[in-house]
């Protein structure tokens, strides 16, 4: 098999560590396998040089910052390499140019234009172990080292796994998988085998610290296996992202997410002008605000109550972008006390009565579910904060997720 | 003018030496001048990197060091292009690949084979400063990164400013200069104005901290004017080392040398076999021992006693090449307690008495000379190291050095 394996800060953050993801790739390598490793730099490296170019400048060149940054991950691979030769493990390094990676000219956020995987093919060929410089790329126009933002090495990995048809990209972190809900939250959550692409970016919350949506979807595009596994815990079989038609017998319900990071915004009476709540929410798109949940009322007297979310980080500017609209709704307010749990599961499309399970159970605990809105894959609900833990552990109980 | 300036390890130091290597370029650059910085990799962390790897191995792979350790003049350039940029001035870093430095294959130690000063003019006819990560190129048949050897970045910056053919290259470290002798042993040493290759060459050990050998060779191929100066003291003129054509008052003696770093072996009584002396010299040649001083004396009883001298390092070396002779000599002898001091001047040349007058000078002073040569532009003596400052310091008193 030809396996991808990414390994990200925390499982190359030392130089014991080093070692250790050092031993997991031989022994992948002594069952026989091609292997193309893709690290990130190790971890507070990064944060260290951000800091060094933010005594001199508050808002550094992008241009610079990629040729700043991108030398984390080349220290990381060549040692890497220089630890697999000590064994006498054929290696090499290779940087985001030499995997042939060619991206957008967004510097510190480019995308990935095309993969020329023919130097990877050619060293594979001569029996090496590739390790890559993860995070970066050249620009296809200038040549000049990029960086793929946030989640950039799980992005390399991806990209490199699509590009040369590898049979499987085990992104390695300090996890060892996906589990049916937050097990700080619930104990009795289950690490989950498999679990299809749309189930996973739905359930976001879960493997925000494990896997960047960002990936996953790539993952889908490029029919990718993913794997999300532990470096710690190698012998732990991880959890398979994979395509839905690869899952054989899909549970109903996957998993419980639940999103802390959520303001119910509330325009009570707005006026009953034409068209007033295209406007609203057009001034939000405008501002670059994502609006979750939506839900309108309409009272006797033909004026409307609007009730939507949004993120934590966007409440300055939702703020700012309805001052434009004070004239036209009674009173706006803001609730920061709310929280989202989502149910996740690809079962639901033919299954029924999965829904009024979960509002059961809220009306067996007296919870008020404030908002809800419906996916084929998800169901979410806007409750008050107070009862985020509570209701995670009522909904894991009633869909049996520790079975 | 167009300046090749290059800041070492220790002036790129810290992040305030990086500030206040910036505020030296902007005052060359308010001057009007077009400027290409070379940098090195903060002091320190080149060592911290071959420190990594030599916890993984005692002997990484040539290959992956250069991925390694070419990291540090990345993250140096592109922190001073930010500090530059945060001013108002227009920069671009460049690794060694951009600047277009082709080298041999030789890993770790790679020869310059050409640069393409393209992308250098087209960027510096854009308004650029461009700030080179020294010390590094890309192999010709590779294309893969590989690094310089021993200082490196100087050689980056004289190579850069012979194929641009800049006015001048500065080679900016913690010394303002090059001194008739070293200041620590004859305070009255005075920093030259003017000195050429030559001299450069042959005062080796009062430069060596400051400029390698390979640098000055390469200039003087080049036709490179250097400049040996400070980024402590940027407004304290440097010294210029120049062709000697340029130097238009050459003073008879330009400096003096001390080299303590020397053995002296003896060999008693050689045997007259023909060609003996002969085979011991190309026995140690074969052992790359570099054999400074010859003297041969010739005895009575037609056998000869030989004396030479080697560098402390080529003890062991020595000691065991010449086992093979040990039939053919009466008795060898290795003196560690004696020293080199060199008087160099390219005046020499065309006046005589320069040579009597040290002989004097050391008579003088009850200094016994063991071995003495001389070439065009230098006398030198070996003696007893424990005259070794005395002997300097009658020497820089007898050409009047301070004058």
């Amino acid at each position: 098999m030809l396996k991808v394996l990414k390994f990200g800060g925390t499982s190359v953050g030392t130089l014991e560590r080093i070692q250790n993801v050092a031993k997991i790739i031989k022994n992948i390598r002594d069952d026989g396998h091609d292997i193309i490793a893709v690290v990130s730099a190790m971890s507070g490296e990064t944060n260290k040089l951000i800091e060094y170019a933010n005594t001199f400048s508050s808002n550094p060149s992008n241009k610079e910052m990629d040729m700043l940054l991108s030398s984390g991950e080349r220290v990381t691979s060549a040692l890497l390499s220089i630890a697999l030769n000590e064994d006498g493990y054929k290696t090499t390094s290779m940087s985001g140019r030499e995997v042939g990676i060619f991206t957008t000219n967004e510097h510190t956020n480019a995308r990935i234009e095309s993969i020329d995987t023919s130097n990877m093919q050619e060293s594979i060929a001569q029996g090496n172990i590739i390790i890559v410089a993860g995070f970066q790329g050249v620009s296809v126009n200038t040549s000049r080292v990029t960086t793929l933002g946030r989640g950039g090495s799980d992005l390399s990995a991806v990209a490199i796994a699509g590009a040369i048809a590898a049979d499987i990209c085990e992104i390695y972190t300090d996890v060892d998988g996906i589990y049916t809900t937050d097990p700080r939250i619930e104990p009795k959550a289950k690490k989950m085998d498999k679990i299809s692409y749309d189930e996973m970016l739905e359930l976001a919350s879960l493997g925000a610290k494990v896997l960047q949506n960002r990936s996953v979807e790539m993952a889908k595009k490029l029919n990718v296996n993913l794997v999300s596994r532990s470096s710690f815990t190698p012998e732990v079989e991880g959890t398979l992202i994979t395509k839905e038609e690869n899952i054989m017998e899909a549970p109903i319900v996957s998993g419980i997410a639940l999103d802390k990071n959520q303001i119910r915004v509330g325009l009570y009476k707005v006026s009953d002008k034409p068209g007033i709540a295209a406007s609203i929410f057009q001034t939000l798109a405008n501002s670059n605000i994502n609006v979750d949940m939506i839900v309108q009322t309409i009272a006797v007297d033909g004026k409307a109550d609007l009730d939507f979310t949004i993120s934590t980080g966007d409440l300055e500017k939702t703020q700012k972008a309805m001052e434009t609209f004070k004239d036209d709704v009674e009173k706006i307010d803001y609730n920061e006390a709310v929280c989202k749990v989502s149910i996740v599961g690809v079962g639901m499309k033919s299954h029924t009565g999965v829904a009024s399970k979960a509002f059961l159970a809220m009306a067996n605990e007296n919870i008020n579910i404030r908002i809800i809105s419906t996916s084929e894959i998800k169901i979410s609900m806007i409750i008050d904060e107070k009862y985020a833990e509570l209701a995670v552990r009522s909904l894991h109980d009633v869909y049996e997720l520790d079975k």
